[in-house]
């Protein structure tokens, strides 16, 4: 079957960048994982206006991504800070592939700026594809595309 | 160091979203992994206007993640079909992941619409967070964010 015969909205990776197609989202997603969490601190950083991110917030937490929670600093009023839900954890992987993706080709000439690691164990973690055999494939290897019963024919 | 205290642009997750963080774009490239190459059909399939398509296509070919190649059907004008470059294909991996997150959270009740299977022994590929010392990270386990030379001071 050829791929322009199924319907392309009954796909998993169109579902997913309704959420996180954006490039703010996935700026504030980065921000969380790496907490920073309260909104005039996710503004101040991210050099963001207030109104966009308070509509990137919503949909977030609309979305189950984030959680909402209200705070209060000694002798200031209640405030609020965002919080990963385990939906929005899940993000973790699609982040780290993007920035695998930007070390790789678009790193400046410093080289990478970040490295993520395993609390564990302290090694560098990335995003490999690895088959459900136990491949771990390289650029070189390829892949093929099989519709399932989730997918609609056109 | 406090992660607010680093220069959010200095950063492949942000370098990465200025080349994928915008929903056709994602769709664009997914359709070219899958074998749809040619402008009509790629507009056809997607639903996207004449405008959007060849602007999001001259900004891949920019970028050099997409080539532009000429084709003449029989009878036919010259028309153009574009392909991934190596560049473009590294982006699989930030595919699949998507995709995988698509499939887990977000698939209808028909479950998942489409399988990635690895050419060469059948397989499901999903994408894994992997580190440096072989363990495949789970979602309850926890990582760190170290900066390296990359990173900026703001």
């Amino acid at each position: 079957m050829r791929m322009d015969e199924l319907d392309s909205g009954a796909c998993s990776i169109a579902r997913a960048v309704e959420l996180v197609g954006d490039r703010w989202v996935v700026l504030v997603l980065r921000d969380l994982f790496n907490g920073v969490r309260r909104f005039d601190a996710l503004r101040d950083h991210l050099g963001i206006s207030r109104d966009v991110l308070t509509k990137r917030l919503a949909d977030l937490v609309a979305a189950g991504l984030v959680e909402r929670r209200g705070y209060r600093d000694e002798g200031s009023r209640e405030r609020h800070e965002y919080v990963l839900t385990p939906a929005g954890r899940d993000l973790r992987t699609v982040l780290t592939a993007l920035m695998d993706y930007g070390d790789t080709h678009l790193a400046g000439p410093e080289g990478a700026p970040m490295s993520v690691r395993h609390r564990d164990c302290g090694a560098e973690v990335h995003a490999h594809l690895v088959c459900d055999a136990g491949h771990d494939l390289q650029s070189q290897d390829r892949t093929t595309v099989v519709p399932l019963a989730g997918a609609r024919v056109r």
